[in-house]
């Protein structure tokens, strides 16, 4: 059967996350009913993982197979007409067979964006942070993320895996633009659930002086949600990108 | 009596425009019900000048009078809790007496921005343009509205005012970040009503190839608004910034 991939952008808001539920708006849920009907056939996807209730994507890649070859222009412009606003189609194209759009992922990158002053125009995927916490502490802080390591403490779901070792490439605060904004950026081997969201309330923590500065390293060996701080919002978080090697 | 200048920002998507409108959503209207609530005080603003339904800002600037001083970094907290979400109050500061948003501005900087690719994250604030238009060739023919002439032909209510005159020292399609996104940049003295889009819409035709690439020329010596091309939509419009010499 013919495999494709394909890359999809979405404002998290108005859905229950990215994986189907019966009764619930979801990303998956929209894009499989789009299919159905540009297609005629039913067609499953398969993300490369799920994204919570109001978690944003620029980068989301999913995989799915048809009966038959299709057109993957035509079906990217009707996908785009049949799928809610808040879902963008950015790409399709002719995968190998094989292809498995969770499985065969390398790193997955996520940003998640901040603002000190009040913003309007991107105020649903920005968090607002007052008062503004030191920068250079909390980056101090988050290289103590780089490297292999059990991130228990920052895993949301206690029973999801027993594997809880993920590999951090990057984690850094990186100034945008406009003065006040921004964000941060990390990209891992595998990301376990509410974890960005964990590391990032305890790095606003931190760089607001209420934990010590190496209080990583600590909660890191804790492998105890509760030593972590609370979960930064939904809505400043975004899945960039998927990397894969085929 | 104490004179104040403030930044705004806003989405225009909820609002009938900047203007104060009887039994209408308005951002200087919502804007003055906040500070007669912050100050106890009925207090009328001016802005910089108009934008119209569904036109943003990023740096809107009003000025108005109170009968006491006020803390200032107070007033914006107050401000920003007080007005919808859709209005960010991002500084105000103490302005001399004879201080005039409106007449006093020196510059106008509009931002009109759009994408080739359909987008979600940032879709109320980008026009989607298929086809492709030839970007080149739009910075060819926006070379031609620089300097000083008669905006007649881009101007949409013909009453508005006898001198139609403005002075453009800026005008040019930049490449953003991600592939498929552009902005046009334009600073003048002044702009008359609808001329932003109006140019926009012109431009896309003539990078689409439906206009010949001097069209501009032609049109502005016309100063007939049924020779310049329809008008781009109002969500892609956002006002920057406002230049003053005081």
């Amino acid at each position: 059967m013919p495999a494709y991939r394909m890359w999809i952008e979405y404002e998290g808001t108005p859905f229950r996350g990215w994986q189907i539920q019966d009764n619930q708006p979801t990303v998956q849920g929209a894009l499989e009913e789009a299919l159905q009907i540009a297609l005629r056939e039913p067609v499953r996807i398969t993300g490369s993982g799920r994204t919570d209730t109001g978690v944003h994507a620029r980068g989301q890649v999913a995989h799915f197979h048809t009966s038959q070859p299709v057109d993957t222009e035509k079906l990217k412009r009707s996908l785009n007409a049949l799928t809610p606003r808040e879902i963008a189609v950015l790409h399709i194209e002719p995968a190998p067979e094989e292809f498995h759009a969770r499985y065969d992922a390398r790193k997955r990158r996520y940003h998640y964006y901040i603002s000190t002053e009040p913003r309007a125009l991107d105020r649903h995927m920005r968090w607002f942070v007052q008062p503004a916490p030191d920068v250079a502490r909390m980056n101090r802080a988050a290289r103590h993320l780089l490297g292999t390591h059990d991130f228990s403490a920052f895993c949301r779901t206690q029973s999801e895996t027993q594997n809880r070792i993920c590999t951090v490439e990057e984690a850094q605060w990186v100034q945008e633009e406009r003065p006040g904004d921004w964000r941060f950026e990390i990209v891992a081997d595998r990301f376990l659930h509410g974890m960005v969201r964990a590391i990032v309330g305890t790095l606003i923590e931190i760089g607001q002086g209420k934990r010590p500065e190496d209080d990583i390293v600590r909660i890191l060996q804790s492998r105890d949600r509760r030593e972590a701080g609370p979960a930064a919002p939904a809505h400043g978080l975004v899945l960039e990108s998927v990397t894969y090697d085929l």
